[in-house]
């Protein structure tokens, strides 16, 4: 039972049909086939307006790549101090912005809150000594599990507005988010003023599968030349786009994201009958971040269960973790089978139970 | 019939089967699964001693990687004035270098002589202002189709030790000059001072799979951090992994490749026949530069039939494109069936008669 | 009357006459002058051993330079949240070393701890998403005016030499801490473990005069080929060369630093007898940080005095600074007048009077 | 006698004085000081325009800055090929544009021919492989001792408008251009379309006076910060501005530059008298290039005369240098005596004839 993440299974059924099925014939190379263009027209459509994309083969690409359009290498990045982008990409934004910097702020979850970003902005020297704030980077789904609501969403955009940032999101679990709140994506991008966006689809079914999506035309001028010269425009870009038109068919991804959603909130509410379990925060999409007696993790580790432990950064003051407990990420993902999670609740019970027993 | 590139066809059968085959089940991610781990100790095999293996999304990527591990951000990479690294990677190299340069040295058929790099190494200035050359990187199969000889390989890897230079290979046909020497890999490489080596799979028979195969112990030690922060890992290895294992699986990838070689061959000695054409160098591997009267040029454009004008920068002096000749590339691969090589070659003679009775 | 900075005033009198008399007669450029080598042996001379110096125009490109030096593109150097080259050079460090990155530990008074830098170093993932710490970076005085002892040197260069890191000092006022010890260069530097220092004359007494000074010799190898990059190599290089001439000569920097001490300590003892009055943490070299009411702060303002308003990040929880106080900094310099300190504490002490009188 | 280079003196005397008398006395730092203002407004005056002025400490910087601020780093800036940002500055321009490519086209005497510079530009695939041309840099005198005239200044300025390019002269001898030319700094500048020039005053009278001036107005948008992480804004800002208020007083900066140039016309016509001399390309400012018989270079330096050997690299094919001559350079300053000039001729013509006699 392995829920370590969501990226440790293959690529869903009907992505790897895809894949399969786009295999056949000859067709141009760098991304200029037919089946690329379709998608193109396909991500125009979900989000209700003309946008460019860009495909790319990591979400640390489509982040730093997304970064680099929007912030100068004397810049400065605004996001949470344990975005992905800070914590897990060794540098990736910092070398494709050529050295502009990140500025980690603080929030419960890993969430931003607007007011933060504000105040954070404006107590910024105006002086030549100080990188200017460019871009404020958001990851939707959050690090710790959250999901910005669309008041949210809308009062960050608003900050940005106001101090002529950019606004990033890294959507590396956004299909996950969308279920979440029930909205289109639209609403939940441009709509607030989301101006680019890393668009993931590998830990939701793809196999490799990561667009740009860019709603600010001057933020997509160069990103062609940018992609190249990151070595991201693969050179049989039917690959990737096969697996966006095999994800995209009939609402594959959002039934996707629903199961893994609805896993995580079993397993969160099964964890919440077991004496001693407590959630650092709520279980808003597809992660669970429960704090659990010592006892309880090692029965869970001793039952060969896969997860990480987790950091208690994020946690409200008032909510330590204690001497004899862990913080742990449990992730589900579209592969996650119920009688697993179910396996993981009976054994969570009965751990404890036998601790108590003892 | 399309000879434009062997990037233009999918993968061949093994390779996709092998793809759908790693597909199921859960594996650890970031190229830390089973099949990596696999294929990294096949590449040792193949190479006959212990390498450094490290995956790559593109050959651009691979290139500029495997030179950011040799150049420092104030050094000078030496190559041939139209290798790819130089002209179509819209300064992948320059950025993965972070300002290091290329610089380009003329040659026929864009292959590099031993004696030429020694002349331009010694002719540089020993002083702060001159950037002090690091690297030198050779194409084999070169950009002009040639191959270079286990004889001019060794003479340049002296050059580089003399010289301090580390050795760089762009193999992005590999497989087509190895078996156009009919010599083993450790033959084409370390054994004639190669240090790094870009090895492309994508154009023979694979999807996405390129390697970078490092021999010189201290060019690996910082690969995998440099990889990670260029977006390079990607999240579910064994897509790149498994292609590989297809690949090498029962030598496909030698038979693929000398497909590919008979089939440039056929074309190029059938080409030979038709009156007015010459080849402006010899045909190698898998790829044909003949020099044909525009006549014909419009005749197979006209017949539908895909390829690439190509410039006549290496051209020997004596050997100028005529005012009424152009100089085409044709590319066959391991797709190419010789249906259609026939097929050209029928209306190349057709189409010159024609014009001869007009 | 300017407390703002050391770097306020010109040149002294001996580092312009310096100047002024190597003006005359032609001399090779760009450093290879008999001054610049003459001085660079001087270095070796103070230092007590053979050291490289490399001549830089501001203490930012020292800083940097240094750093590009010791720290590669995908590195991390440690050093205090609110150290000068994260705070003030507009992110010049990260544009020198191509995109690593800092990191900010918190300390009292801008001042490491050994214990915590190891700890922060231990507590990295060992993973390739993490950015390896390469190293750590001290201001010797430290942006809080602090003084590390040599006891707490050794204890970081032990640090660095346990976890594989390079030791860099930033000394823009190195001959302030050296007298404030009482020690020798080489017991502030290399004996202690630091092995690459930008030593800083401007705001000691020169115009324009900065140096890297190496110690551990394979950091010297390319600094050469990196400053001409910088653009740091300067065309007449007897500028800065003279100046340390003259700032060395008859232990003139000596004399600037502790003079300028001296001031501080003055302004210190004094400030403390005014009613309301606290110092943020000691003054250990020349530069003051007190706590003081808000109405003297306005006296002082008042009163034409210039001077620095000052963060209380690194003040201890216990100590922060009261609505109606204000922490600031006052920095004396080599051209400090006694009697300008006097005059500043008469209107402090009347200031107060007269406030308590209304 | 030293021929070598116009930077191996130190300042004039006006410049000295007035980087003597700055000195006195407290200002602001970081070029905030009232004499940086007072210049700053002084250099838009000579302008006959509103300008941007940045000083800098180098011509290297100065350049390379200008170039980070015109090309992004995936873009191209078309140059002579043997450009002093090419050839003499360790890749700055790379390291400040971040990889972006300096493109080197021929021409006879290090000019570029307006229609050379349009035909290249026009020749490059429109493909995302080829980075896009973004700026044209010439050098005003070119690196070769010409003058571009308004003419062909024009011409090129016309070009860049046509190709979106920004235009960018390096004047590190502006002054020995515009007195050639007897036209003013706005008719050798913006008026025929350059857009961003670096103005360089260390090499005809200041001892460290570099400055960019921005016509284009986007261009200057972000100067301020790149030029503070490149390490350029020097603490005590005084020191470069009033070394520009020396030199423009009372046109200090023409006279030494007519001085300089009338020097090289001396020296020039005077060698064209001895027998087998003859100049590579005329003499427009302060530089000659001789072509001199093998004799004559021996005897030369027999004298213990200093100056440089020369690429013949510029020269039209049928100008080639024999087997018994050498090419070499010859740099007159504001500094060069006459007598000095008188000296060499005299060494020159008796060098030729005491051969003529052996």
């Amino acid at each position: 039972m392995n829920f370590a993440s969501d990226n440790i299974v293959g690529a869903s059924a009907p992505v790897l049909q895809a894949i399969v099925q786009a295999n056949a014939g000859a067709m141009a190379a760098y991304g200029n086939d037919e089946i690329s263009r379709r998608v193109r027209a396909r991500f125009s459509e979900i989000f209700e307006r003309e946008v460019s994309v860009f495909f790319a083969t990591t979400g640390t690409a489509a982040n730093a790549l997304a970064l680099s359009s929007a912030v100068p290498p004397y810049g400065l990045c605004v996001c949470h101090r344990e975005a992905h982008i800070i914590d897990d990409e060794c540098g990736a934004p910092e070398f494709f912005m050529h050295g502009a910097k990140l500025a980690g702020l603080p929030g419960v979850g890993a969430k931003l809150r607007a007011e933060d970003v504000a105040a954070y902005v404006k107590s910024l020297p105006k002086a030549v000594k100080q990188m200017p704030p460019k871009a404020l980077s958001i990851s939707q789904v959050s690090e710790g599990g959250l999901v910005y609501s669309l008041d949210e969403l809308a009062a960050l955009g608003q900050v940005c507005r106001e101090h002529g940032l950019s606004f990033h999101m890294d959507g590396a679990r956004f299909a996950n988010a969308l279920v979440a709140l029930g909205c289109t994506p639209a609403e939940m991008t441009w709509k607030q003023g989301v101006d680019i966006l890393s668009f993931g689809a590998t830990k939701n079914g793809g196999l490799m599968a990561e667009a740009i999506v860019v709603f600010k035309k001057d933020l997509a001028e160069a990103l062609d030349y940018r992609s190249k010269r990151a070595g991201q425009i693969i050179s049989k870009g039917r690959l990737i786009a096969a697996q966006f038109e095999g994800y995209f068919a009939e609402d594959h991804w959002l039934a996707n994201a629903r199961h893994a959603n609805r896993m995580a909130k079993l397993l969160s509410d099964g964890l919440l009958q077991v004496p001693g379990v407590r959630l650092a925060w709520p279980t808003e999409a597809n992660e669970v971040f429960p704090i659990i007696p010592q006892a309880l993790d090692q029965a869970l580790k001793a039952a060969g269960i896969l997860y990480s432990p987790w950091t208690e950064l994020s946690l409200p003051e008032a909510e330590r973790v204690g001497e004899n407990e862990a913080l742990i990420r449990l992730v589900a993902s579209w592969a996650t089978k119920e009688e697993d999670v179910r396996k993981l609740l009976e054994i969570a019970s009965s751990g404890v139970s036998r601790q108590a027993a003892e």
